[in-house]
């Protein structure tokens, strides 16, 4: 029997344990999401870069289990249609990461779902409170995939301070870094109200990921983790100036790190040689997705086992005076309803 | 009254708090590091290039207090002598970073003192348990002046992992972005037995730092800050490649950031502009030595009022089921007997 740890997030959200999974593109599709709501969190669908069909099917694969879906900010800007067909299937929650929330925000409130941004520094934080978000995200530059520079220890509790002095109701998420209980313990320690979860749900059974990818991260510490554009440059995805993506350290960026317009010059080459390598699982020759908490990580497991496990060993470490009042605190906020701006 | 948070650091260096003070150069004299032992912690006096009769006044500055020092490493091997001179001050402890610790580990052993090793990432920590060091730093990115680039959220519990599987009397202090009680609980959470403090100590009325700068650290939040080369080329002084410091963005950095080439090519007119400004306290036109906890920092205390707050905060945070298994942990570990290599 996994212990309660009731927050702000769970009670505003429905939620048994305050663990969202990040919707993280490609490998976050409508299994992992499903799993992670079942197991008491919420899961979120990857909407990335915007693909219609794949994002149907990850819905129709979560059938009938609540989940929400993130997207790409600046991508959904290009086809912002994609935002009124996702909320046709009715998500908990929509997140928003890396572009301007504000113009999404009422669409997706009028529709019944939470609005959740991520935010990489100060100056989003007050964007996402200018668009009214429901949920903050604090994501630190040890995260996996797209982020930016500062880290999680200072821009949890600066973000818990902005809040509390301008909109005391919003829910606050710590992810960059995060993968086990001492994580989650200390998250709510910084201010948080909970936690989401990249890395350590991309290295579960039910992410879209292939076993050479698994197999890597196994065998990976956190030294073994850059942040780089040379991904993007392969792709051929433009992505803003501010952000990057922390993948593994590999021939594929030992070679181009560092060298990124050598990579330019030779996208004729490597840019498919990158996308087959993807395809095929290759760990060497093409971006494998993970952040920092690799090293904290050492099997590939479902994705209710590992939150059951976060959950019990943050309650352990908290001991029971501290996880009553992040009770009482539940509590209190429940008194004013979500999203009710402070009386 | 303030509540006692004993750990394994405290009971094993005889300390009250489990806070040890950053052996910051310029900025951590004597003043500092004898209010930060007096306070309950442990003063560290900052040996930074190896000035002699800085070390001397310093030392005189500190009184009967007891403290300790810290050099950086690769310096201190250009001028070893300088270690057998401050250990005959019978420090406390001598705190090693960025190097190689090993070939000062016996010399600080046979004088009595603690072996503090600061880590930047888990190549860092091997080396520093190879070398026995009673105390093991890890510091995360977000720190104020040089560092490397994991974050301290993965970076304390991956080497908490690592310690215990190696040498699990070794203390493991987190250092990086900690600036308040929700920083050091979450520290303990992460499994630090303690933290070091820098940022928040630069920001006291005892640390050797001009107005100019101690107003511009209360006036710039987290975002304020970035890693880079550029103060070291300034100063001319050659970091060994790996290692940035970071310093507050002005209008030195945005000049010369990602112009490095620049800089060194201009040195004649910008290296005594540098250090004009530095020594004129002079915030736009210098490096301004803090990190990116600033954003947490609102006032220039007294180094004791800092120290007291930080620890009534955390232990009011923890509730007092955490706090009894700390203090449990370093029982446990006081019937071993410090640096007692697991039986």
């Amino acid at each position: 029997m996994v212990p309660m740890l009731t927050t702000r997030l769970t009670t505003s959200l429905r939620l048994r344990h305050p663990i969202v999974s990040a919707p993280m593109a490609f490998a976050g599709g409508g299994a992992l999401a499903a799993a992670v709501s079942r197991a008491g969190g919420l899961g979120l669908i990857g909407g990335g870069y915007g693909d219609r069909a794949w994002l149907q099917a990850q819905f129709a694969a979560a059938g009938d289990t609540r989940v929400g879906v993130g997207f790409i900010t600046w991508a959904l800007q290009q086809s912002p249609s994609l935002l009124t067909d996702v909320l046709r299937h009715r998500p908990a929650a929509v997140m928003l990461s890396f572009g301007d929330p504000r113009p999404f925000a009422d669409e997706i409130r009028a529709a019944g779902a939470a609005l959740i941004c991520q935010c990489q520094d100060i100056a989003h934080v007050d964007d996402a409170l200018d668009a009214g978000a429901e949920v903050v995200v604090a994501q630190g530059t040890e995260a996996g995939g797209h982020g930016a520079l500062r880290g999680t220890i200072t821009l949890v509790p600066e973000t818990a301070d902005r809040i509390a002095g301008r909109a005391p109701a919003t829910l606050l998420l710590a992810a960059g870094g995060i993968a086990d209980g001492r994580g989650l313990a200390a998250a709510l320690m910084l201010g948080a109200d909970g936690v989401l979860l990249g890395t350590r749900l991309w290295a579960s059974q039910e992410a879209l990921v292939k076993p050479g990818h698994h197999e890597a991260i196994v065998g990976t510490d956190g030294d073994g983790t850059v942040r780089t554009r040379v991904a993007d440059i392969a792709r051929e995805i433009a992505w803003p100036r501010g952000f990057t993506a922390r993948i593994r350290r590999n021939r594929f960026t030992e070679r181009w790190h560092g060298h990124e317009d050598d990579l330019e010059r030779n996208l004729g080459s490597e840019g498919p040689r990158y996308r087959q390598a993807f395809a095929d699982g290759d760990p060497e020759h093409t971006g494998v997705w993970f952040g920092e908490a690799a090293g904290l990580i050492h099997a590939i497991e479902p994705a209710g086992v590992i939150i059951e496990r976060i959950v019990r060993d943050a309650a352990g470490l908290l001991g029971r005076e501290a996880v009553s009042r992040l009770a009482d605190q539940a509590v209190e906020r429940a008194g004013r309803g979500p999203g009710t701006p402070p009386g």
